[in-house]
């Protein structure tokens, strides 16, 4: 029985599961929070032991007749994915970390790296929501909007690794700052944080609204969520807040439709708690913006592999990087 | 000796021409205005004469020892590329026309058929600006926006034939009305058309400016060449409207970038006449908003075959269809 584990390091929780190499089965799931603020050799040693844990709990399970082929490692980027390399991450503050080859010497096991927006991504074609597709493109929505491409099953990485950078696509060229420094990225409007911020500004301009009352009167304690949980309860502002959202977002996903021509559009992270509230209008804009023969063939669903989709990612990597095929 | 004929179908001309096998050497240059108002039948026939035309000339040059392996065509689509099927062409009014059989049947040889913006941008990896790129974008900039994606050298689909659709791209979510219905499209600012509108509103706003003395003071006559002109001639207005220009389509070649991470993006078209007044702010601008890994692999520039990149690419459309590969 031959096995593969895939590690998703995020910059806030690492996740680690070993797979079954037809990813038919998920033993061994482990989740813990990056201890990113102790630099890249503590978390290294963490993901070593997670890998050794989640290993040791599918052997519990399955015997011990248990053949490890590796390690499919998913990262925040830019990487440098031939050789294993992450070159920077703004959340964890690395720099030209080999973190492949370092988790190989840490497990002794062969390793691989891959993006972990694209590794999502081609977890829901291998396993998920977009199985049988030929062009796949995943959004994921949180603190920032990541993205990952997947033609014919496998990652498509542009001439230099960083393809799918979706986040500061300007949808609005004169529009809202960025943190990245430039003006009317969908970032800037579509993000957690930034639907938290249009809901504070239009609350302190005066506009009535539950949501006040939902963080007890303190605008500095407003999230993504409770904005969602306002309009799930029928906030006149809340729901204004989403549906602008889903119209920002619709924007950005018809550009995608356009350009990419995608069969499916996976839509993943925080921002879809919203459910449906956020996904018709969202589907309507896409519909009105994009052309229609792309849009005939397109569907946007939300992801299939809720908080797993970047282990199963890793491990069809892994199986991409060192045997051809997911 | 073998030979392939080039046939790019336009919405005001058809150009056909017929090349060596490796694209060396093309032969029988031939362009005729695309007779569009007389239907299909017509234009069919045409297209049919001039590849004769095109092969009796390369044979007078190269003697009788010439094979024709067969013809591969250019039109706009949508298309069927598999079936050879145009489905819709607005500039012409088609509606379902097996353009590439009526054409093998009308010339007793092979024929494939490829959208006109992919042909032109795998024209430009075979033979011209883009050789030896692994990711290309081509913009051609005219009337409207075309677009076309090349990855490994062949032309990239999509999921329904329609990728590359990226004059419809939106730059400004409540920006202005394009003629497509929606606001904010790249083309409602960049084309040629545009330019035009976005000049003779400010000179309407009574802004000064040299364009009313070039063109009688006809402000129904004044074309994008017109404000090119003015501006190379040094027009304050003309050249604002040239950085506007350059920043509006700064933004879209960004989303490009950002999303497709190619080495080479070729620029195209009519808009090109402006040439560095345009080119140098564009890329300032993609440098400003893209991702800087992305800009760092990405060169910008014009294209290599200005006229023939459509013929180049049919010819080298035909070679991955039927041979595997250009």
């Amino acid at each position: 029985m031959r096995l593969i584990v895939g590690v998703d390091l995020g910059g806030t929780t690492i996740v680690v599961g070993t797979l079954t190499e037809d990813g038919s089965t998920l033993y061994g799931l482990i989740e813990e929070p990056t201890p990113g603020a102790l630099g890249p050799e503590k978390v290294i040693a963490l993901i070593g032991a997670m890998i050794h844990r989640s290993i040791e709990a599918t052997r519990s399970e399955c015997g011990d007749d248990v053949e490890i082929a590796g390690v499919g490692i998913g990262a925040p980027g830019p990487l440098d994915t031939a050789r294993g390399v992450v070159i920077v991450t703004p959340n964890l503050g690395w720099r030209d970390v080999p973190l492949r080859d370092l988790v190989a010497t840490a497990t002794g096991l062969e390793a691989t790296l891959d993006n972990d927006a694209n590794c999502a991504t081609l977890g829901e074609w291998w396993r998920g929501a977009a199985q049988g597709a030929h062009v796949v493109v995943g959004m994921t929505i949180g603190t920032g909007i990541g993205g990952g491409i997947v033609l014919d099953g496998e990652i498509f990485h542009g001439a230099s690794d960083v393809a799918a950078e979706i986040g500061h696509m300007t949808i609005d060229v004169t529009g809202r700052r960025c943190k990245c420094g430039n003006y009317g990225c969908l970032e800037a409007y579509a993000s957690g944080p930034a639907i938290a911020a249009r809901a504070v500004e239009e609350i302190e301009a005066g506009t009535a609204s539950a949501i006040p009352a939902l963080v007890g009167g303190s605008l500095d304690q407003v999230t993504a969520r409770i904005v969602y949980q306002a309009a799930h309860a029928g906030d006149a502002l809340a729901l204004e807040i989403v549906r602008d959202t889903a119209r920002f977002l619709g924007a950005g996903v018809a550009n995608l439709v356009n350009i990419l021509n995608p069969d499916v559009i996976i839509v993943t992270g925080g921002v879809t708690r919203a459910g449906n509230l956020l996904l018709d209008p969202l589907r309507i804009e896409v519909a009105r913006r994009a052309f229609k023969p792309a849009v005939q063939a397109c569907r946007i669903v939300p992801g299939g592999l809720p908080g797993t989709a970047g282990v199963y990612g890793a491990v069809a990597s892994f199986k991409v990087q060192r045997w051809g095929r997911a």
